[in-house]
């Protein structure tokens, strides 16, 4: 496979779990990494035992932080788990560090709010799950409509199953357009959904309305954690 | 949420886990399915020892062979540990048994080709991944150019990520549009995929044929596998 232009050398590629994340957040996203080129993809976590994601899968790690080499691409899912990690020193300080030396951090869904309370979106365009959107100015983002949005070596994406294009444009950033072009169709990702409803802009409005309602307490305790970063991180206006 | 028409017990959804299979074929439907009002997904094996996916991510089955209830839907991913299935008598008379008495079978990717060796595709209308949708005819199914085709009980979608779709449109059929609807806004399902290059039609040509290269000697033994099937399935034209 050509790969001209492009860094031949292994690719360190990880992905963090944790209790109560969004297991399409990450297993998207593994999808389309493992298949990239002269690259080792791992999962990692604190320790190693099972974690579950939010509505019961088993996930287990095989590498904890410390373990951890420099990584090329470090991937940040969401999900509701993601509020525990919003004060968790080790969790951030890993995150930071090893962003501080990635070629790319990949945000998928509400990861994007870990990353930002790592300090990763100070003066970043960034975008992040529909719910949530309002909340990235929180930590010093220029937010952005979009399902993907890439800002220096940072890529993040909309919600859950964003998650997989934010993977197939990091793959072409690490290897090059056919490397992605090449998985794309291995995984044969030509979506047709079914209803026009996976957008808020398109969604009937009873339906989003239902659908934010159902997320509301969180949301709000997103909004407070959103509110403690942006002070200690010193953003203003926010 | 309104059920109008729609059974309200709680439904039995698993789906079957198993070494070497694709794990997004599988964590694509679990994450809608464990979203659907008023039912309980299990991941099912033989056994409850972890499996590795053939990229190698550990899955954790919860419920045994054995311990499961009749079904109300089976999900039957794929992946290339699909070939030892293929004359695997205890979880070919598992799906067998199983799909007579649920409301539904989903065949994601060439999980297909495991229902077709179960004898579920006699007859029917069924996709599967593009590299053996050329098999289906063996399995005495009537190929379907799309990515998910419903034929009875019969749910059946094309490779990996239309597993998504499958599930959504499943979910449909089992809560009314409006559930699958609020699922879709919450996994923010608006797909925008990053190249044309999903569907072998769209493709460039030289990149389909690299893919189909790549995994030549995988569909020439599920040729075999197949050949071997229609046989025992006394199928004819095939």
């Amino acid at each position: 496979m050509p790969n001209k232009g492009f860094d031949t050398r292994c690719l360190q590629i990880d992905a963090i779990i944790y209790p109560c994340m969004d297991q399409l957040d990450f297993t998207g996203p593994f999808e389309v990494l493992a298949r990239l080129p002269d690259s080792k993809f791992r999962v990692l976590w604190k320790g190693k035992a099972p974690v579950k994601d939010w509505a019961g899968l088993i996930l287990t790690p095989e590498t904890s932080f410390d373990e951890a080499p420099q990584l090329d691409l470090l991937v940040v899912p969401g999900g509701h788990g993601q509020q525990q990690l919003m004060d968790d020193a080790t969790t951030l300080e890993f995150i930071r560090k090893q962003a501080a030396g990635a070629k790319f951090v990949l945000s998928v869904c509400t990861g994007a709010l870990v990353c930002g309370a790592a300090g990763l979106l100070k003066g970043r365009h960034a975008t992040t799950h529909w719910s949530v959107h309002h909340l990235l100015k929180y930590f010093g983002a220029i937010a952005v409509d979009a399902r993907v949005v890439t800002d220096g070596k940072l890529v993040s994406t909309a919600g859950v199953t964003a998650g997989i294009e934010g993977a197939l444009r990091v793959a072409a950033l690490l290897r090059g357009d056919r490397a992605a072009q090449e998985i794309q169709l291995a995984i044969q990702y030509a979506p047709q959904p079914p209803f026009a409803s996976g957008d808020p802009k398109t969604v009937p409005a009873d339906i989003f309305d239902a659908c934010r309602e159902a997320v509301h307490e969180l949301t709000e305790a997103r909004l407070v954690s959103a509110r403690r970063t942006a002070k200690q991180l010193g953003i203003e206006d926010a």
